[in-house]
């Protein structure tokens, strides 16, 4: 399993969690997302033989998030 | 046609000013609904005969949000 700690400065509430989780929950080989609003970090727990990091990024970027 | 505008420090995003929007829009009666996220102002519209300044306050906090 591997983890990835993503800065996603734009996020700003419950519904922006909402929408990185369910994003990144739609992708095959997600374990587990933890989003901490305080930090914006999104810890992401996933398996690096069923999706790649850039599809991990690009799930967010698609929520229209930059990730720095 | 009745104007009300209410400030909701909460909202913080797109994904709120969508959240408002679509509570106020689901009540009848409501003719038009701004959002200003950099004020936090919300600008309504509506008709007093078909819905009450009550019930647009109420569609607003079931979102989560206070109303100062």
């Amino acid at each position: 399993m591997a983890n990835v700690e993503l800065k996603v400065p734009g996020m700003s509430c419950g519904h922006c969690e909402a929408a990185v989780k369910d994003a990144l929950g739609a992708l095959g080989g997600i374990a587990k997302v933890d989003v901490d609003l305080t930090t914006k970090i999104v810890d992401v727990d996933f398996d690096g033989n069923k999706v790649a990091l850039a599809a991990i990024k690009e799930a967010i970027e698609e929520e229209g998030y930059d990730i720095e």
